[in-house]
């Protein structure tokens, strides 16, 4: 097991409906030291990728990816997921549906922070049935940007998100990949990488 | 002029309405060496509070946290702004208007992050009426934790956010004052600190 694995073993808790709570240490309070980890470990993958910006979405995914931009040495741009009125002018924008809330959001980033020169590294806590990240690619793919890979902490690898999005031909390096959850037992099975 | 003051007199765009748009470098594209300079002129400030949790509310209150968080070496807990059905049991709650949105919302924090044992530094990116700081100090007085102080990137003079907030006897250090705006010439005032 590496870090991640170990981490999510000691301190996440398995809920029924397939829920896997890491609140305490990943996406409500966060182990900056984690969090300073996972930055490097998503470096070490992506390091020899031109990468010019680090791409995520409001708001957990906030704190992943500030120490992989970190790392980089590149800005660090958010989408967000509704329309503010201090955002104007033009914007991408992709429908966003949340397994979580149960809604569907959309989710908006200004043209002013992607151009084709871009080199793009998406970064998120969670990928379960990839809408978010594929709105993401979306948004990327708009701005004619060049989307060089993602990076994810936590994959439900018994959801099909991740298939779909490496079908597509994308390096998607998830750091932790659930295979199972036993809510009854705790016990959580990681696919060997 | 320090270094927050030039960026925005470099960077900030003026707009009609007292809005001050810093969305290039804080906001939503974010410059990660300025937020590390941010995380380390606040530890500047506070180093001598025995912090032991840094708290703000999401979305772009974390890239600005993370940093301090981080100087710290304590952990990062961001307030929610709607309920989550990935959250469950014991919740401290407070009610927010946002300014910007138009709306309220109900913040919430896991009571699991905070405890009476907690000294609190509250980071956030703006302040204007104060409404959000409020809501977040009602949350670590909920918990009988400790408010040691509270660390802003941007206010609004203008604004009574400061003054009530300043006036309750909390220590609110805000890097930069605006005092005035004119969206005709894109001048920005700031108070002298």
């Amino acid at each position: 097991m590496n870090f991640l694995e170990e981490r999510i073993v000691k301190d996440g808790i398995v809920k029924p409906g397939n829920v896997l709570k890491v609140d305490s240490f990943l996406n409500h309070q966060m182990d900056i030291a984690l969090m300073d980890e996972i930055g490097k470990e998503f470096h070490r993958r992506f390091k020899d990728k031109p990468i010019t910006k680090v791409l995520t979405i409001e708001a957990s995914g906030i704190a992943i990816a500030y120490p992989v931009a970190r790392e980089f040495g590149v800005p660090l741009v958010f989408a967000k997921k509704s329309k503010s009125i201090n955002i104007e002018g033009e914007m991408y924008v992709a429908e966003v549906e949340s397994f979580t809330h149960k809604n569907v959001n959309q989710v908006i980033v200004s043209k002013k922070f992607l151009s084709p020169e871009d080199h793009v590294l998406i970064i998120d806590d969670f990928l379960a049935n990839g809408c978010a990240l594929q709105g993401l690619i979306s948004i990327v793919e708009s701005a004619e940007a060049t989307v060089e890979g993602l990076g994810i902490a936590i994959e439900k690898g018994f959801q099909d998100g991740g298939w779909r999005i490496r079908n597509l031909g994308y390096q998607l390096e998830s750091l932790a990949i659930v295979e199972s959850m036993d809510a009854e037992t705790g016990a959580i099975e990681f696919r060997e990488q």
